[in-house]
């Protein structure tokens, strides 16, 4: 019999509501799996037992609702006032918010049951947490969203909340070979959230199976989609010049997964990014520069000896952006997204690479998110599902990139991937 | 002479660096101020002479800095370390955050100084302060910003910050007889402000010039931007279905101004608001209560007896939007912000009413929000002067709306309205 803590959230909701599993049972058998691995995985950084199983005990009484029973954990830059929230800091070791964050409580309020806290880089910038990747421990698990990825694969627990700013979710689930779902920006209330880049930062989702991340998020909302099973997706490999840094391996991956994909009905084309598109990769930099400048402003002024030198160098890049070059490449990344829909006029979803490749070995840095920057500037849902293994044998993911505000299609798209990929 | 009080910003600053006026001495005159009139006003929630004095005679011993010794106050929806936060509700009675917010941080990095927090209505929405309109105590001062506007009008305060998610800073600006500048969305960042309805929130400034307006929303991101002197703009008035709610007095002064301004160089013409831009002021509410139902989600769960009726009735508006309808109305609001620029092709900045007329009388209601909420909706900066007086011998603003970004243009045509209305 599969042990619980390797129940999608959704089979386990199933399961719940048929009386054949207990949330405390489910909470149990993932603080199992903690208590075994935790220690080598390292990605949760505040977890309490007594507490999970006492919210699970509530649930397994309560009344019907959405999420019921399900455990979650949470990502260490988005508030809990049972735990200890400290955004990957050391500034802010101990620190204990006053109340949950908008989408934990949102959370709670449809049934689900915190589980814990998971690690982040610093801030969600790219100075690593410890977090090792738990398909092979000497490597990177990606970040800044690393111990959501991590746990979630690890089967530690089915669903954790991640950010992205830059590439921060779809990565790490690359690596870790998990779906990781940045939904439309917004989607998901930010209350709560530590700002970093505030007119980038998404809260999106780290999970199994992209039929969790659709579970999931709209039973956040209150709601359930039902995922199409006849869809015919019209999908565009979508090349840039960025496809320059793809490992071999990542371009062919998205080459297998296209061409099966068009065997089991979809209709492909092949797209190259415009050029004046593709350019706002530098924007988005500096674009986080200046609003990370602003949002660590209090940090700066009190604790900057407790910066990583590494944050300090990225601050640093918002010195010289002006007021007006600001406002200008606000403007810019305005019209472009209303521009990039053009590109989704006859295609449901783009495919792209989340990364340039497997984890690398070695955990001082979570590797590149140039592949996630555009799409994250172009406040664009994406998701990106695990669909073969490299030449070190860890998951290679493909990134599915859906147009503004129609996540429900692009999930159903993903969801036809993922039974593309499995069929294989 | 001129008490220190009544100085501009900008001329304070100027007399700071002439070695004519001391931070010190600034801060005093404020704070005598305060302690003549905050028992009758009810503008000040919180403020402590020994600190705001101790930070002014820093000031004046610091090196030269865009806002160096400059009061300011700060709206108690944003985080302040030195003094309680407490969003209006009393959930939050004697609540302490643990840093300042990034504007407040930012300001403090510039060299200004914080005088105190200034008072809200409940969470920034509709149910009012205790504030009174210092021109006339029997009636309202606006709202949600209404501490900002009342201190700032009653001499208390040079600059302070406000908040706009519908109409929350142009509005009491009207209703008091000062500048109200909400800039394009996110132009001052959000960290430490408490979230409403994060895609529609605004940080702004109430200050009692526009030349004030610009010195310290640039000053605070180190800029100075220099006011043109011979500009000749081009302005619309805009009309619209919500002018049938303006009191002939309110469509008066802009026909007056308008007039005026035409007199002066200015290109006037007349337009009306396309239809399909318009009804997004009922998408601008839905929006809003979806996204306020998120954001006060943990606060809903365990304090949601100390709600007033009236935010409860209001939070209650979000139930029965799905998360489709709500993405639905994210995409036409994002279509709406790109089609709104075609209004500006050859206009500078739109003239609208800020508010239906005159403060009216009692404090139980601060007024209708309706003519900020679409240009919040759409992310346009917007400044509130005033220009005249009504019946009541209170004071009737004007709005004008400027292109997305373009904050600069719109604080100098502003510049040039504010003259025209002087010499009149």
């Amino acid at each position: 019999m599969t042990p619980a803590n390797h129940f999608s959230a959704l089979d386990a909701a199933r399961a719940l509501e048929a009386g054949t599993l207990t949330s405390e049972a489910l909470v149990r058998a993932c603080l199992d799996r903690i208590a075994e691995r935790n220690n080598d995985v390292l990605a949760f950084t505040a977890f309490d037992a007594d507490t999970a199983l006492h919210h699970a005990r509530l649930a397994d009484r309560s009344a019907a609702a959405p999420l019921r029973g399900i455990p979650f954990a949470v990502k260490d830059v988005i508030d809990t006032a049972d735990y200890p929230t400290a955004y990957g800091s050391p500034i802010y070791a101990g620190h204990r918010p006053h109340i949950d964050a908008a989408c934990v409580a949102t959370a709670r309020e449809r049934g689900a049951v915190v589980l814990g806290k998971v690690a982040t880089s610093e801030f969600a910038t790219q100075s690593p947490s410890q977090t090792r990747n738990p398909l092979n421990l000497g490597h990177t698990p990606g970040g800044s969203s690393s111990g959501s990825a991590a746990a979630v694969a690890d089967f530690m627990v089915p669903v954790a909340f991640g950010t992205q700013t830059t590439a921060s979710i779809v990565r790490p689930a690359s690596y870790c070979g998990v779906v990781g779902y940045k939904p439309t920006f917004g989607f998901i209330g930010v209350a709560g959230l530590k700002p970093l880049s505030p007119m980038q930062d998404t809260i999106g989702l780290l999970t199994r199976t992209v039929a969790d991340a659709a579970f999931f998020s709209f039973g956040l909302h209150g709601a359930r989609i039902t995922s199409q099973t006849d869809i015919r997706p019209r999908l565009a490999v979508c090349e840039s010049r960025q496809w320059s840094h793809a490992r071999p391996e990542m371009a062919q991956a998205i080459e297998q997964l296209a061409a099966d994909a068009q065997r089991q009905g979809a209709r492909v084309q092949r797209i190259t990014l415009p050029a004046d598109i593709e350019d706002l990769v530098d924007l988005q930099a500096r674009l986080f520069a200046f609003e990370a400048r602003q949002s660590l402003a209090c940090e700066r002024a009190n604790n900057s000896s407790q910066f990583s030198e590494r944050l300090q160098k990225r601050l640093d890049g918002g010195i010289g952006i002006t007021p007006r070059e600001y406002l200008d490449m606000r403007r810019r990344a305005a019209l472009a997204r209303v521009k990039v829909q053009a590109l989704f006029a006859d295609v449901d979803a783009l495919l792209y690479p989340p990364a340039e490749g497997e984890a690398d070995i070695g955990l001082a840095d979570s590797g590149s998110p140039r592949f996630g920057a555009l799409w994250s500037l172009l406040h664009l849902p994406c998701i990106s599902l695990p669909v073969t293994k490299g030449p070190a044998g860890l998951p290679l993911g493909v990134q599915a990139i859906g147009a503004y505000g129609d996540d429900e299609r692009l999930l159903a798209v993903a969801a036809f991937l993922n039974r593309v990929a499995a069929v294989r």
